[in-house]
Formats: structure tokens, sequence, C-alpha cells
């Protein structure tokens, strides 16, 4: 249950309405998960956000499932539920396979323990690491 | 300033050297971070930390370089200073290059504002998204 | 489900009915929602928490909606779900729009954005930032 | 000590000195704080987060001070150093007194106590609260 | 809703059975959660974490009821549902009294709050307090 | 350096005057750390912060160093620098011996661990966890 209502098509205005064909094309399938319908309460909200992620997320240097398991560690450490399922599902749609889903794990895994322990331990900032 | 000290080679009992060699056999390098250091106040907790990192951050389906980038996004999500640090360093050490940096920026930017907003939404997890 | 059981009216003791009358007094409502209900296990850290939310979110020089922003901000940014929900609730209840809403969230996911790209890239303090 | 370096003036390609220009103009002061600087390493990260920080802080329906607070109640809570400082000193900036910055602190410390219980507890969302 | 499938023991491997086994072992009851369910698909995760978790949790110089304290203190900051349930289910099993409970939330509440004030106001740390 | 002055005996008022008084009152001790002196600027919150700290820490029935322990767990995962100084003093100062400190720093490293894990997963809480 949203603390907003979720915008449907019928009830989208023009600025949303061109945000989720836009949202539609890029991703060649008719659904608008319910993050872009809750956010659509503020068209302008709504459509530099999805500007943004378009942009942020297509094509560099770094591959689309890189960036989307990036986005899997933000989101889990954020400890937000809807990013993790919905950036799971996207990762697995981009051919994250079982081994890399349990590598993933691993490495987040191992991370929060050692930020943990650093940041318990207060440790100084080796000299060779500063630039 | 660590709310330890740093345990100097000389100090290192039989059981923190040996982990300290492992470090050096393993990186091809005499040179041992400051985390390690902190944390060899407590020998079990240095091994048992080591021993998973090597095998968490060692040969698998996704490269090292991914994994590191994997880390630096958990890090710097956890707001650990050290490990912020010591994670860019690594991926430098492993190829990453100013536009590979840029792009990691980007996404871990992307996700952190994301995640701040379906928390605030509080978006129902689409039926789609649910294995 | 909570973790505790939620104490009705019926099950509470002197202290804990205290507790509730004055946040129906105070409010002007005979509600009383499950985090207070949940809390009351514990009657001195009940009061506790209740007689220091009143004071702080009383009169003051912000004005009541200004609080229940930040509030919000706060909760947000902790990932807590019940507090998203009622504090959004509270707001709405003193007046917050929609308009006002769309903005609070832009500014939200706008200081998470750059939290995160700050604490990546260590930024050091300017001097002129220090008091 | 950032972990990229900080970009001169002399540093700076056209791009990123044409955003420098306008953070200059937009703020009628000369001085550019070390954020952007070290963003500057990407004139695109830097564009988008500066053309959108300016969109977001701007003119609306909450003013620029309420604006502020709530930058540092995300900032607070997500432990950035940087952040904190900088927002302080720009919320003094734009008027705030000793005693709304008194009133903020309360309200932060407040909202950080009771979303610890509420997770604790695992308070469920009231039926009152869902829209 | 997981974001994998929870193994059952029809469906673990040899290597997922053998932890399956040792943790009913360990525990003295056939009971296994489904935290260890859904890491089963990657039974090297699974491993290292139960044997890891079965050291830490093990005999030492902090009795286990303060040791499960603790794992709740960090599992609430963290926000995590899954573990706040789990570990406070798992205190009670080790005899967290009503009272402690309520001591256990009003410190992670005072520490909740204190935390937020000191990273708000840029406390440096006094000379005294380092080692 | 913090985000205001540091307020020194001089500079303080009759009523943060008694606040520092009962401080020194009840640790035995003339010494006033940086947190108290930075809190000093707004009376009211110092006066509800230390009257609560005093009575949240003081004899219950967890006892003082199970209490301190809380306190880090919850300080590190926040990730507040001055908290994790100041407490782990006083975890000291309470008689933490450097084995309890390995302990400690085992399970807050465990628990962000599975947190992590559980988090990404996204457990379903299990029936026989819920109250």
């Amino acid at each position: 249950m949203a603390t907003v209502t979720l915008i449907s098509d019928a009830e989208a205005t023009p600025e949303v309405r061109a945000v989720f064909d836009d949202i539609r094309a890029t991703r060649g399938s008719d659904f608008i998960n319910n993050f872009w319908r809750a956010l659509a309460h503020d068209p302008a909200l709504l459509s530099a956000t999805w500007q943004r992620l378009k942009s942020v997320m297509g094509p560099g240097t770094l591959d689309p499932l890189t960036k989307e398991l990036i986005y899997i560690a933000v989101s889990v450490t954020n400890g937000c539920e809807y990013c993790a399922h919905s950036h799971t599902a996207a990762a697995r749609a981009k051919g994250m396979t079982p081994a890399q889903h349990g590598e993933l794990l691993s490495v987040i895994g191992m991370a929060s323990q050692t930020n943990a322990l650093a940041t318990a331990l207060q440790v100084p900032v080796d000299e060779v690491f500063k630039v």
C-alpha cells in the first residue's frame, strides 16, 4: 500500500502520458511498473527521474548487467524492499545467472561486514590510498 | 586515529603473522593496509575475515573489477570513509578507468535517489517481480 | 505483525492509560495509533517517548508542518515503513498539499543522490564552511 | 582528502567551465565549493547534478530555508560529513536562526529515535494511514 | 515473497542437506527457518555463512543472550525486517525478559538519537578518547 | 570541526551550567566531553538529552557494560565516528576486555552481513517468529 494512489493510464495527464509512452518505447514493453505510477503525482519529478535513469542506465563503458548489479548493491544497503525486488528482476532480464547472483550476494555480504568493522575500529586511511 | 592501536609486524603473534604472510603472498606486495593491522587484535576475527575475503573476491563468474565496483557501491551507501578510499584505490589497481568511475558514481547516485523515492512512496512490489 | 502484541485499552495499566488519555486530549481524537500500543509494553519508555514527542513537535520557531516534513525526511532515509506512512498522513492532516509533497520528495531524492556522491568522492569540507 | 583530485578553474574543460560559470551566476558569488570541483571529473554527471539541484532548490511551494532544513535532515541521517557542513552553512546563509537550528536538531533526534523503535517493534501500519 | 524460491528439504543438494543437518543438530530442532532456505541457492555462501554464525554466536566471553541483544541492535539499525523478527524470537528463546526487552529498546532509541545529534553537529572526537 | 562552536564553562548559561554540574556529579569526573559542549547551544535539548541518557544508561535489568555494547553496535551501524570513539572508550572504562571487544566486533560484522543477505533475498518472516 503506497502513501499515494497509483496513477492508471486513464488518470494520466498528457505530461505523464508522454513519459509512460517513452518508458514503453524504450523498454519495448507495454508494462509500466508501480514506481512510475506512484511518482506520476508529480509530473516534473516523474519526467526528471525517468530521463536521468534512461541516460545513466544506457550504453556506456560499463555493461548494462554490471550497472544493474551495482544498483542492487546500493538498493540492498539502503534497505529498499521495492528496489531489491525490481532490480533483481531487471538483472535477471538482462541475463544474470544464479551463479552471478550468488557472487553478487557474497560481495554484498562481505562488504557489509568489513564496512562495519572498519567503522567500529575507525581505521585511519592509509597514505598510499590518497590521491 | 583508530579505536585500537595498529599492530606492527614486530607486535604480530604467530597466528597474525601467518595471515599477514598470506595477504602479502596473495597480493604479491609487502604492503599490509591499516584495516588488517587494526583487526589483528583478534587473530580469529582477522583470519576468518581475510579467508572469506580472499574467497569472495577471487576468481568466479563476475570479474574482479566488477566485484570491486559492487564493493564500492555498498561501502559508499554504508558511509564507510576507510572503505570508500581503500576500494576506490583497489578498483583503480584493477583497471577502473575515469569513465568507468564516472558511470559507477552515476549509478550509485541514481539508485540512492530512486531508493529514497520508492521508500517515501512505499510503492507496493509489482506481481510480475515476484518469483 | 509486530514483534510484540498491541496493547488494547482494556489491557492498559494505569500508567499506560494516563499516556493514552494525554495522547487523546492533545490530539483531540479518540484514536491511538499502533506505535503507542506496541510501545506500551514498557510504560516508562512509552511515557518518555510521548512526553518528548509532544514537546519537540509542539509550538516553536518552526511551524508544525515544517517539522512534519523534516520528520518524513529522516524516516524515509532511515527506511522506516511505519514512519513513512504515519508521518505522511500526519503531514496531510496538517495541510501538506500535493505540490508540497512533490517538492519534499524532490529534495529528499536530490539530497540522497548528492550525499552518496560526496561520500563516494570523500570531498574535504571547504574552509569557509567551518565555524 | 578526496578519492579524486579537485579540479581547479585552470584545469576545467569548457563544459565544466560552463557549469562553474552558471553556479557563480546563480549564487552571485565567485566561490565554487569542493563538491563541484570533485564532481568535475565527469562533466556529464557534474552538469546533470547541478541542473537538477538548481531546479529542485529553486522557487516553489516550499520556501528555500525549509528545503535546506529537509536537505540537512537527509544528509545527517545518511551520515554525510561534507553535506552536514555544507548544508548547515547554506541554511545559515538563508537565515536559519540558532533557535530554528535547535528545533531542527530536536526533530531529527526525535525521528531517529522513533524510527528505531518502530522498526524494532515492526509496528503494523494502521488502516487509517493507508490511502 | 523472497527474490528467490525457498529450497525445501526435497530440493536440497547433498551439500545443502549437510548444512541443514548441522543446523538441526546444533539447535536440537528440526526447524529450518526461511533465511537458510533462501540462501541455499548458493551452497558455498550458505555453508560459509552458517559456519561463521555458529562460531561467532557460540560460547565465549560474552554470554549468548548478550550476543543476541547486540545482533538485534545492529539489525534494527540496518532496518532489516526479517532479522528484527528472527533475532527478537531468538533472544526470547534464550531468556530475554520483557523488562530486558524494554531496556534494549530504550538503549537503541537513545543511541539512535545521539548518533544523529553528534553527526548533525559534527562533534570532534575528544583527545582523551583516542588510544 | 563541529558545525557549531563548543561551549566552554565560561560561556555556559545557568541552565547549561546546571546540566554540566549534573554530568560531573553523576560521573564523578570534572571532564565534560565535546558532545555536551556542542549540544549546549540549545539548553532545552541539552537537558532533555542528558536526563534521558542518565535514566536509560542507569541501573536496570541489563548491566551497564551490556548497555554500552548495545550502544556501540547501534553507533557503528549508523556510521557515527564520534559515537564509535566515545562509547568504545566508555565500554573500556566499564571493564570491556580485549576478548569481549573482539566478540562484539564479530557479532556486529556477522549481523551486518546477514542483514544484507536477508534484505537482498527479501526473506519472508517465518510464521513461528510472529507473536
